[in-house]
């Protein structure tokens, strides 16, 4: 064993329980530290999947002790945790909860935090290995990982470790993006930093590789020959809410697409990976996203929008330039759509529409790859006009699952042919509940195992693939205004008319 | 148009509506001609698809006369129709009821019965279009069509035509197939003869073809590359009821096989046809069948058995040499089991299973393509240990509709891959209610469309294919005998074992 990196022998359905370890968690009062990353450490407690003598250690500037943290923490976990609350789950966690209070600038602060850290390790046996996880702004970044360098708590000792958890935006270009990157490896060994984009924890996405390749009856249409298209979509439903400050001057383009939405073409697209290890999923998504071109003409490859005011879900709400904090004058698209082009064999000549949207009419994320039409139809000239396009729609959320769409006779003594369904949803097939994609990637952060994380190469990648469109829109003013509730603008529409075909109601 | 006959312009999306036209039914007593033929017409004149002065002419040997007649009719229309009972339908049905009494060898009975059609012709408007429907055994076949043909009955005349429906058995062997088919053919035109397969009318069975051929995603996968095996079952929880008569001396290979089971093979088996006029699909119906070979080995390549006495659905049963009827030293199978190779570019190396019995489980037919296991999975070693194979499993009945069996990551944090379901039921994705299988039938029949009715070579053909293996057994002495309510004898488990498979379990 041990000789090919890109092979990986162990049994994967065992239980998987991480060692002896602690969490750093700077940024304790954003949503998703208490709506996802304390609910998330508490479900994977329940679940007996962390080590005895956990401890989870908040680093903030609120004048806190331990006792206010341990009540922030109970009442995230109470409100947000998966699983169901038992005291004594809650004892075992909360007897290793600690806070530290500072600025990210302050010296003493961090010392104080090595204190903790060390007094950990000596009492509830953490064995000096720790996850420092920036839930902060990216500007703090540096000031954090300085910190942790000056106190050696930024290399791995021995054989104690220290990983760095870093979550999106990985900067907003390739430039900025690089210019993180080494501010985060120019501390942490590139090995130790885990780059976040949840939706790859989730059990959804998880499953397109399985699909594909575990099944013999997929792999072989999933190409150019069989596929005529294929269309991510994120829709929300929801606007900005009270994210104006972080959204505007960002938008949809960088917010989703550059992350969720090239990650989920990676998976649709690429190749068969010798192994699951994180080595060899990394050599086929970055195969994919180096093969990815956006069309020459930007200005018919993409189409971008604003909200306006309007109803929505039986609300009046307000348009994205009406909500507070964002500028009167803003360009900030909340919706973008493109076309994506994946220059390979398998894919050539085969567009990958990509969109995302807030206000939009549902909240839905999927991929449909839709097949071509059968090269020829033998029943008569009208039998089947209601027959549409072959389709495998993948449901990430919500009701996760999968449809078959084909063409069916209908019931009758006429010959009619129409589209058809089968379902394959995640709720009534399997007793076991899907695991919150956040307790995925932090069990998989305190285990050291990295393939369902980007690495930098592949933010990067994702970069310079939007990087000319995001560059064409700077210049040409205002986003198209598209009514909140609708599925986002005309021009969006007009992107997948001039290729004759059209955006799937989800 | 016109020109070709393998092209077939119409739109068939527009009802079909028969043009003036009667039926007369031989044999009115039985099981059939009760529980299916004359529910079939009422439904069929409750939808409209009935000119109307159509009319129905009974034949017996009872001294019925056309009251008599008319209230068998109406009892079997009232506990048989699918369609709801309305007495302006019944009016108007009734109204064209007539009966004509005498043995099949009665000139004078014929006389009358030519007389009465020439009565209907008159006052009803018939226009002379008479189908005669022989629903009684085959040994009285010759008198009948003799009978018809002395009274000028047999013969277009002009714009009249007359056409003859035969229900299977067509013989119990290709030399007995051919003798019938002398007599049949000898009276009347080959094009007027309809040989009725119940099985080919049905919804799923004729959707076979839309599946394979309107859809994209199924054709490339549907050849030997991707196949593993086919396994074609017609299974029955009943014994043999009251036809001791018939069945014994028959039994399961030709009572099913060589009927229904052969004809799906043949319709999962065969090319895309140019059309799907009679003339194309029987073209391809009839490569497939001239392709179809048994194995060498007859031993090792079938397997019989007889049912024993036990319980079925909660209750004692008779075996099958205990039945009423059945001779003791009986070695007729009622249950039979074959491997049959199509050999084919297409099919090559690809296993068709094909079983029938009585007294089984569960009343269930259904066809089950098994694809083969991916060439290779990516996974570690032990993360696919509970997958299977994928399999497209077509429902004939009940529950008509497709599933699809497909490989899907357990949720969790593991890495499990385990069989899961999809699947699309008739009932709920339909507004339309399936017609029953002789209502499209009898329709296409008064329709004059050929298209589902079996022709004389694939009669042949497919006794061709099961003469050897019936002479093969008729020296072997008594099948092997197998539970009541259990899934048929070992041999048939040992047949698919030596091939390194199992049956589903349906």
């Amino acid at each position: 064993m041990g000789g090919n990196p890109l092979r990986d022998e162990r049994d994967r359905r065992l239980p998987r329980i991480a060692g002896p370890c602690g969490l750093v968690l700077f940024g304790v009062t954003g949503d998703l530290a208490t709506k996802k990353i304390m609910p998330a450490i508490y479900d994977l407690a329940s679940r007996g999947l962390l080590p005895p003598g956990f401890s989870l250690v908040g680093f903030a500037r609120r004048d806190w002790d331990d006792q206010d943290f341990s009540r922030i923490v109970h009442d995230a976990v109470r409100e947000h945790a998966r699983t169901e609350f038992r005291e004594e789950v809650w004892a075992q966690l909360s007897d290793g909860l600690r806070f530290v209070s500072g600025e990210f600038s302050d010296d003493q602060a961090f010392a104080r935090l090595r204190r903790t850290i060390e007094e950990l390790d000596e009492r509830r046996g953490t064995g000096g290995n720790h996850v420092f996880y920036l839930s902060i702004p990216p500007r703090y970044f540096g000031d954090v990982v300085g910190q942790l360098k000056a106190n050696g708590l930024a290399e791995d000792s021995g054989s104690a470790w220290r990983r760095l958890v870093v979550e999106k935006p990985f900067g907003h270009d390739l430039a900025s993006a690089r210019e993180l990157n080494e501010v985060l490896e120019g501390v942490f060994p590139a090995e130790a930093v885990f780059r976040i984009d949840h939706y790859l924890g989730k059990e959804t996405v998880q499953n397109i590789l399985t699909t594909r390749f575990a099944n013999e009856m997929f792999e072989p249409i999933w190409n150019s020959r069989y596929v005529d298209h294929v269309q991510i979509t994120m829709a929300e439903d929801g606007g900005i809410g009270g994210r104006a400050g972080y959204y505007d001057g960002i938008g949809a383009a960088r917010d989703v697409i550059q992350n969720h939405l090239l990650q989920l073409l990676a998976l649709v697209a690429m190749e068969e990976p010798t192994s699951f290890s994180a080595e060899s999923l990394r050599v086929e998504k970055q195969k994919v996203l180096e093969s990815v071109s956006l069309p020459r003409r930007l200005d018919l490859a993409a189409a971008r929008g604003q909200y306006a005011a309007g109803w929505a879900g039986g609300e009046k709400v307000a348009g994205f330039l009406e909500e507070d904090g964002v500028r009167k004058t803003s360009t900030t698209e909340s919706y973008a759509a493109l076309r994506l082009d994946v220059d390979t064999r398998r894919w050539a000549g085969v567009p990958f529409y990509l969109r995302t949207g807030k206000r939009l009419g549902r909240r839905v994320t999927e991929v449909a790859v839709t097949f071509k039409r059968a090269p020829h139809l033998p029943f008569g000239p009208h039998a089947t006009e209601e027959l549409t396009h072959n389709a495998l729609v993948i449901r990430v959320q919500p009701d996760e699952g999968m449809t078959l769409r084909f063409g069916s006779k209908v019931p009758g003594t006429a010959l009619e042919i129409r589209d058809v369904t089968m379902d394959f949803a995640y709720g009534s097939s399997f007793a076991e509940a899907s695991p919150e994609a956040y307790e995925r990637l932090i069990l998989d952060v305190l285990l050291g195992e990295p393939p369902l994380f980007p690495r930098q190469r592949e933010v990067e990648l994702s970069w310079q693939i939007l990087d000319p469109l995001i560059a064409h829109w700077a210049d040409r003013g205002r986003p198209e205004q598209y009514p909140s509730g609708g599925w986002g603008p005309a021009g969006a529409d007009a992107l997948l008319q001039r290729d004759g075909r059209a955006w799937r109601r989800p």
